[in-house]
């Protein structure tokens, strides 16, 4: 190989200081999932592709990785598939695995395998990889971490008011302030597309209502009649092209504008026990707001549906999301086990805290002194030492060649490493250490209790 | 889909206590890495396909995991390959990634690919996935994790030493004492293959005297004969047959039986100064012995060949190995790049932590405490408490549902729950909560400040 080896596009190559900052996010989602009771579970990187076909829609099923069978994969091809190269014919026989697309499907395939084993409400938590095979572009990858937490087996919308807690306590964990946690309900969606008395059009509508900020009330209406919405139907939702106020201002306009909705009433009274709750329970940084536009999934949600803004100021799109699911398991057969998860967005949580500098200085430290090689009575010297510092948990490590000095300081700079420890025949003798700091450049003598205090 | 939904062979489902555990091991891993100074990589679950072909042997090409191109991906193979089903010339145009098949070569393709941003020596580890299409057997799968650190950049044997005592440190943490880190070098092989005057039998060579336990002297003469080693040969290595006493001694026979071969002299010293190194450093728990009929992956090691045998009574083939490699990133063009690393076989350890029964039982512990739920007020009365005590970094959960008493108490008990609270109108006027330990029976009231020191 002439060139320079290269990655697949859309994937990425992390290096110790990005691996360092993902894992402080991850260590940080965990063990706020572990607080709130959720538990790991794993699921293999490719399933059956039985398991994960049909699952995601058309688009979902072309975007599936597929992976090839081994061996003489084409032995039971019909011939005439492949002479007219009728590829979608011919995948499903020479690809019986394909890579997870999500974590929502293996978890409800999960789910029904170990029905027997769990004891529910199961509250897992999951953070994997899940590969796409979309369009490479900027932060958009093929390969990416999803961070999911999901209760199944439970009505209660105690979990909802929970959910919001969780994602208060994570982002306040990782010094993110004051994001805001969108809630909406896919009852009140039904609400308002049985008041506008065009259930087909729901999505045209929420999409137009959603860009009143940009385009303005007449703007908006102007593209709804567009889409086909009817003018007396938008005069019904007037409401809606004013919809400021508290939350409960906004819970209090609903339900004088869905009054006529069975649906649409329980969705109102959802998001007020909801609301009311985590009000009433309070918020560390979070803000929690309600926002009718929301209708991410809207074929998947059946209740709550969440989304998590960054803070005001970052352009980035939602950090977050989720809701409720009636009917997570029913796919693989097993009925009426309703579902509420949560997921956080790694990779852009990643790029919000890396624009504010948030980042903890520490989280990119790696080793705390280089012991500079000068022989091998000195290295050996050096490693007694080292070995005792390991043991009370510091990081430490020994230049490996006797190296010029020069070359040696030069290596634990780059490195970002603050003390070099350095080790002559001086030192040896008088059982003692040379610690330097190499930002001050300041260097004292110390026995070895000494170090051991300093570089703790 | 009708039937209970099922994953491919040769993967695996991890519940809640099973991840529990392989992240209990994994961060013993990780930790102790770090403190010998390793710092973290990853690289893509997928690599273009030239970068892994061909690396692994005829064997491994067809054990590699290929990934089915998307769209129209016969369009450009040409019909006589398709009509003929020449799966051969097919694949390498229908599929041009693979999964990863180890990490050694993706890290010598991140080396050289990063080369210019990349402190030398570089210390890096990678705990990450890996997948085979190996035939499924026990403790074998397609999918699983490698557990490497891995210097490169540095002849130094100083590295060795550092190696063999993390070997130590690592299975001293998780309480596996008494391993036994083999040790060997290839030019000590390749001595004993020139004295045997038959380099192309060094293979069957060492099989044979593996076996020396199992058949005898007597045995292992009659299998290398009948391999075509000459008796004559077999005389020059006679003190292989009594290898036996303290590592000095071992080494001390064979710098007598290799005097007359540069290479396997020069293997000698390799191995007197990482084994006298060691020595003199001391080890915490495991044992270093010298095994001449150590030859894993022989065509790829240079120098130090290692591996861990577990502790002496338990049945498990290696559960840890390495060595040094001399051209690392020689494939992907980048020369005169020494390295050396060890693996840990997280699968294995797995397995043999859980025969010793030496898993801590805090490992697998979940939440430390149930709140039962009585009805909304008491529910909120609980989550006030359940905050705070979240905010100590103590685990609580509240049942979700209003369900009967002793299905609550069940769940707790199922899932390993040590503690139950009781909160009911008593308790809500009282400002108080009752505790119950659910592994004594006792209960008592307490407090909030007292209930948080009783779970802390």
């Amino acid at each position: 190989m002439a060139s320079k080896p290269s990655i697949p596009k859309g994937t990425r190559d992390f290096s110790p200081a990005e691996v360092a900052k993902r894992q402080y996010i991850i260590q940080t989602i965990k063990s706020n999932f572990e607080k709130f009771g959720f538990q790991p579970i794993e699921t293999p990187s490719f399933e059956n592709s039985e398991t994960l076909m049909g699952k995601y829609g058309e688009e979902g099923d072309r975007l599936i990785f597929k992976i090839l069978n081994s061996g003489e994969y084409l032995k039971d091809v019909p011939l005439e598939f492949l002479e007219y190269k009728q590829e979608k014919a011919i995948t499903p026989k020479i690809s019986e695995k394909a890579l997870r697309y999500d974590l929502t499907v293996p978890f409800a395939r999960y789910v029904v395998q170990h029905q027997n084993e769990i004891e529910f409400p199961f509250k897992r938590y999951q953070i994997q990889p899940v590969w796409r095979a979309d369009r490479p572009q900027k932060g958009r990858f093929r390969e990416f971490f999803q961070c999911d937490a999901d209760v199944v087996g439970s009505k209660s919308l105690w979990q909802e008011v929970e959910l919001v807690q969780l994602y208060d306590t994570v982002f306040s964990s990782l010094g993110l302030n004051g994001v805001t946690v969108k809630i909406n309900n896919r009852k009140i969606l039904s609400g308002i597309a049985e008041v506008i008395g065009a259930s087909d059009k729901l999505i045209d509508f929420t999409v137009a209502l959603d860009k009143l900020d940009k385009i303005g009330e007449d703007g908006v209406k102007k593209e709804m009649i567009e889409k086909g919405i009817s003018e007396e139907a938008i005069v019904k939702v007037q409401p809606l092209f004013n919809f400021t106020g508290s939350i409960s201002e906004k819970i209090e306009k609903l339900s004088q504008l869905l009054a006529t909705s069975e649906e649409g009433m329980k969705g109102v009274e959802e998001l007020r026990f909801i609301c009311d709750n985590v009000a009433n329970l309070g918020l560390t940084t979070a803000i929690l707001d309600l926002d009718v536009t929301l209708a991410r999934g809207l074929n998947y949600y059946t209740g709550a549906i969440f989304e998590v803004a960054a803070p005001k100021g970052v352009a980035m799109g939602s950090i977050g999301g989720g809701g409720r699911y009636d009917d997570l398991t029913g796919i693989f057969g097993l009925k009426n086990m309703s579902g509420v998860g949560i997921s956080f967005g790694l990779d852009r949580i990643y790029l919000v805290i890396e624009e504010l500098g948030l980042f903890p200085e520490t989280v990119t430290e790696s080793s705390k002194a280089l012991f500079i090689n000068y022989g091998d009575a000195e290295a050996f010297y050096a490693l007694q030492a080292i070995k005792n510092l390991r043991a009370s948990g510091i990081k430490v490590e020994l230049y490996p060649d006797k190296a010029k000095v020069g070359k040696q300081f030069q290596y634990a700079d780059k490195r970002n490493i603050p003390f070099a420890v350095i080790v002559g025949g001086e030192e040896m003798s008088s059982n003692t250490f040379s610690l330097k700091n190499l930002v001050s450049g300041e260097q004292i003598s110390v026995d070895f209790e000494a170090l051991r205090e300093a570089l703790i």
